[in-house]
């Protein structure tokens, strides 16, 4: 196995009343949440598919079934932090991370600095090895019609060098 | 040239009656298949666009223009045999892939372990360095409403070390 | 800070009349152009947010706010040699580029090595380090229906290497 491995992730979830928006571990105030079997974190889900991705071992719905009643309503960030441990045990650590929020609203702006924050220390990674963009698609498609929010992410990891072995 | 190169692939096609349902070179029981003027294998695709990317070779539509009579209706097996002696060529071998099938249905998980085996076989590397997720859009767009089927990949070279360079 | 890093961006911007078609620096003849703040070049933003990313620098709407009078109407070519002198100053350069277009019409092949030529004179790179993929959308989603067009790029940047450290 090479020393890096490249990952990427996409996720979907639609946009409904009666949920809270949650992305990247933040709760957003606004009128309608993304509907799922967790919490449906759509930007830490395609992360988590990401670094699954990266390491060969498939993809989230297969790590975590959304038929397992165990995981109903889960926060992500456990997701996250359940799949950080498969990529340690695999000997792999966070070269970085880029990520995109597709949304036509709310403003994602005001609290990117939070969800940086709260990926970083679930992958025990610096800030700055966390990249968090947003973006609407101008009022084209699902996206711009607010009908749901996605999220894409690329990742790079590199293997942990031993101490044996520098 | 540096010793890693990376590499995106997207695709897509529509789905329609009469046609066979192939996917990582896999015939898929379903009652529509994929429109093209190969058999339309939109993952193959997405990954052969993906080294095409990486090695600086353009596209698949101009590494293989579908006016060209000779390849209508050939395996897309065939194409990515064919990138991948262009690979070669070039002094890359796969470092790692990772791919998601985008599909509202039907489902993908049983077939994912024959398609993973045969990319492996062609592009001679191990299982383990080709990863394929599967996710549906939640029935959001095209891809909700079951008009098409997507694929995307991205790809990690690494130049190949000869020996006397050892 | 390792001494590669991965970015990947997506952009889109609605096709209306009365604008001119600018994509890779290229003006394209065509009866419909991209509505932006800017000259609305969505291959050059894909790439600007994708290396952006890659520094762990946000992207390209909080680096140039379309609120900001002075950039109205720019060439993107400037946002992007904007972007190449950051990237500098934080000691990356170029590896190789994979951009993909996304657009129903018109035709992008007669346009694509001059759109090559002209991010790598920017970004003072080969034109070996940068691919551009074209596609349709088969027809479907808002791409397929002409109503706007799409780009993504992911990036692989490497650290210099200072000549006291060879
Ligand atoms: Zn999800
Ligand atoms: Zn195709
Ligand atoms: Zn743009």
């Amino acid at each position: 196995m090479h020393s890096l491995r490249i990952g990427h992730g996409y996720d979907v979830h639609q946009l409904v009343y009666k949920r809270d928006l949650i992305i990247g571990g933040v709760k957003i105030p606004f009128e309608k949440g993304l509907q799922g079997h967790s919490d449906a974190d759509v930007l830490l889900h395609a992360i988590a598919d990401a670094i699954l991705g990266a390491l060969g071992l498939g993809d989230i719905g297969h790590a975590f079934p959304d038929t397992d009643t165990a995981t109903l309503g889960i926060a992500s960030t456990e997701i996250l932090s359940d799949i950080y441990k498969k990529m340690l045990e695999q000997g792999y650590e966070i070269s970085n991370i880029d990520t995109t929020i597709m949304a036509e609203k709310p403003k994602m702006s005001p609290h990117l600095s939070r969800m940086k924050g709260n990926i970083a220390y679930v992958l025990n990674t610096r800030p700055g090895n966390i990249n968090i963009k947003a973006t609407t698609t101008e009022k084209l498609g699902f996206i711009g019609r607010s009908e749901g929010i996605a999220s894409e992410a690329v990742v790079l990891l590199s293997r942990i060098e031993k101490e044996s072995q520098k």
